[in-house]
């Protein structure tokens, strides 16, 4: 037969077994953590028709999108879950009970040019509140306080939410005159981490900013310290536009609720600087940094926006929501050792070895192990015990449970702790219970695991 | 703004967030009985190569397969997760460890002609065990096991797995003279179900096949009974055919290592007609049928095969595993009437309502519902009492929890049982107990539910 050289696409994400289950790990606690906060689970077609996902149009996204033909149908992939979730709520809007709070973990599809660290195929994890008309200001105070307990939950401790306000941000610019330029101004700003000011200062000069304009702007970015300080600062220009005394107003009223919440200052930050380059936020903005790692930017961002549904119906729709990118988030944290090599990525927490021609005892306590949740396996393959042991051993399994014809005449089984080395000849029962202590136990860590 | 009139693709299954619940609590299910055997998750890209996808081509899947180019990439969707499992054994060979045990759940596409309960994007939840050049039998015994475990921790009661075994109908072909037209009989005799006996028999008969073999083979594969009256059946062909006497003392394994593994005779079947359209099928065959709806036909089926990816590779990698068309299962089950309307689809489990501007002590009791697993949504919109509690009717979230002055005054918070309509006073930590125990009295029973 003529053969075909295996391979996968490059830029598409395919994990080895022990990746994949420290990837399940958080997958599962995204999901719980959602869930907790009263987010349900929502689910859309990763095709969709291609006018559809193209309604708003843009450069990149049509450069990007994956989009062909079935029939006379003109298709594409989906290249993130906010198209979609617009589409769904305009689509059902009748059906749905306002604020509709949802999650969606999916992935996505972009035709970016390939590189380390960048997937044409990548998981994103939103969630989403969307108001019918109106959206009350509390829901973006969550916010916050639901990355801390996400993050909080995945095991990572070093990072900073970082806060800011659209029309506080909008407000300033009509006070400097410029509000008719303030999204190019915005999308120069954002670099700023990337380029630093006196290369953002030189933009802006080109883009035709007054030279006491930029240097004010940047002035303005810069503004840092806790919450009291920023406000503090930030009082120089209160008084001069409704929009920014309303944004300002937004913002102390999401920075006094987080204690509230449970967020602790060492994990929030007002940052001035943060306008998130998309067109459509108006209101609060998110960002999330690694504070050890902040060259690889944020890694959860989101914002209040007024108009979700704009291309599909007349609605007001306005939301808040947040992003996560877990394909590259778990790449990135993968480089940086940061995943926690401590839980147990094996396919199953116990192997059972029957050493008679009878399956029944072996199978009689897998399915006592299994009832307790212990995931479990019969090794029936006709192999050396010394292959038998290997197997065990090459996959981590932290139980290899044995049973001989002595056992079985006992009503025993024999348990080897693969950690310690261990051997214990223990009542089934008893057996069972301390492997189920053992697994819990393994089961503690968090995925995520800093390094000092 | 032109606007774009909102819709999903036909074929498409879109849930509404009570049945996507619904449908995450059966996916739930199935990822935890499928690790509790001790298989491992695994996540393979949607779009691979073309070239990879269609290497053993064949005239159905090449029409109906979503083929595209994006730059100079002949791209594909998979359109099963069979073909992207025997790639990847191919390509990771030398990392993994076999027997190698996986799961995945994921979409799969199919151009397939629109029609009332089929889709084009659906659900696949495939198990697999792939061995390194052999495979011992008991791996075929134990997938009815996994079957039966599986449907009955979804709430089925009423089905049966149906087994059979390649081998044997090889064997019996060669008995009767027709063995290179084995593979051509067998389909024909796998649509029995659908156009029966006399049909059958009509179509071999205008294949060639002489009257009175094509009786013979009617006549085997209606042979039924509990397993001990088919092996006195077939005891009659035993001797004639070594691959016919092989395939029976593996069936005979399979049937009587079942009691052992703890599945019910009423739920298992041997059944001579099955043989599984696809070629590659070797050895043991399953179909689980609905015993009320067997016209809806198998929900659950596969088999043993010798060469899992000899389209990829020069090793020998023989395996067994079962495939679940979950999305149209499902789809069959809503139709049926067959969804445990019993069970919480609300998105939070408790909603809290702080009646007063300070939200700190609403948001603490949120939390400390939450930290005991509760899944809690506070609800902060600036509407009225009855407004609010519409909110949390429709729903159907079980319980409501006013903190008004009093209340916080008191050291207290009021729930409301929303099924019996009870209000009590509580401490806060007997309330959280109370709503935790509701809750998981609530989660108890089993995703389907079956009419009597």
């Amino acid at each position: 037969m003529e053969r075909i050289k295996p391979r996968t696409l490059s830029g598409f994400m395919e994990l080895l077994p022990p990746a994949q289950q420290q990837f399940e790990q958080m997958l599962e606690q995204l999901r719980q953590t959602y869930a907790n906060y009263g987010f349900t689970p929502l689910d859309t077609p990763v095709i969709e028709s291609a006018e559809i996902l193209l309604a708003k149009g843009g450069g990149e996204t049509e450069k990007q999108i994956y989009r062909f033909t079935k029939g006379d149908s003109d298709l594409a992939l989906r290249f993130d879950l906010t198209v979609p979730l617009a589409k769904y709520v305009a689509l059902h809007y009748s059906e749905l009970t306002f604020p509709f709070r949802r999650y969606q973990i999916g992935k996505v599809y972009r035709g970016e040019r390939a590189q380390r660290g960048r997937f044409r195929e990548f998981y994103q994890c939103d969630i989403d509140v969307i108001g019918d008309g109106k959206l009350d200001i509390s829901n973006e105070a969550e916010i916050p306080a639901i990355i801390y307990q996400l993050f909080s939950s995945l095991g990572l401790e070093r990072f900073c939410i970082r806060v800011n306000n659209r029309k506080l941000l909008n407000g300033f610019y009509t006070i400097l005159g410029l509000e008719t330029r303030a999204g190019e101004i915005m999308r120069t700003v954002d670099k700023l981490d990337k380029i630093g000011p006196e290369k953002v200062q030189q933009l802006l000069e080109e883009a035709g900013i007054p030279a006491e304009s930029a240097q004010e702007i940047l002035h303005f970015t810069s503004i840092t310290g806790d919450s009291a300080e920023v406000f503090t600062a930030l009082e120089r220009y209160q008084g001069r536009s409704d929009i920014f005394d309303e944004g300002l107003s937004e913002l102390r009223l999401v920075a006094e609720l987080l204690p509230a919440y449970g967020v602790p200052q060492a994990n929030f930050a007002i940052d001035l600087s943060i306008a998130r380059g998309l067109d459509y936020y108006t209101g609060t903005v998110y960002e999330t940094i690694l504070l050890d790692h902040p060259g690889i930017g944020s890694i959860c961002s989101g914002g209040r926006y007024d108009d979700l549904a704009g291309y599909y119906t007349d609605k007001k729709l306005p939301g808040v929501g947040i992003s996560i990118g877990l394909t590259r988030l778990f790449y990135v944290l993968g480089e940086q050792g940061y995943l926690n090599e401590s839980l147990n990525t094996a396919p199953a927490d116990a192997l059972i070895l029957p050493m008679t021609a009878d399956l029944s005892p072996a199978i009689a306590f897998a399915t006592q192990l299994r009832q307790r949740g212990i995931r479990t396996q019969v090794y029936r393959e006709d192999k050396k015990f010394k292959a038998k042991m290997s197997y065990a051993d090459k996959l981590k399994i932290p139980y290899v449970v044995f049973l001989g014809e002595d056992e079985i005449a006992n009503g025993q089984v024999k348990v080897k702790d693969m950690t310690t080395g261990e051997q214990q000849t223990l009542a089934p029962e008893t057996a069972a219970a301390q492997i189920a202590q053992g697994v819990a136990e393994r089961a503690k860590g968090r995925p995520i695991q800093e390094k000092g």
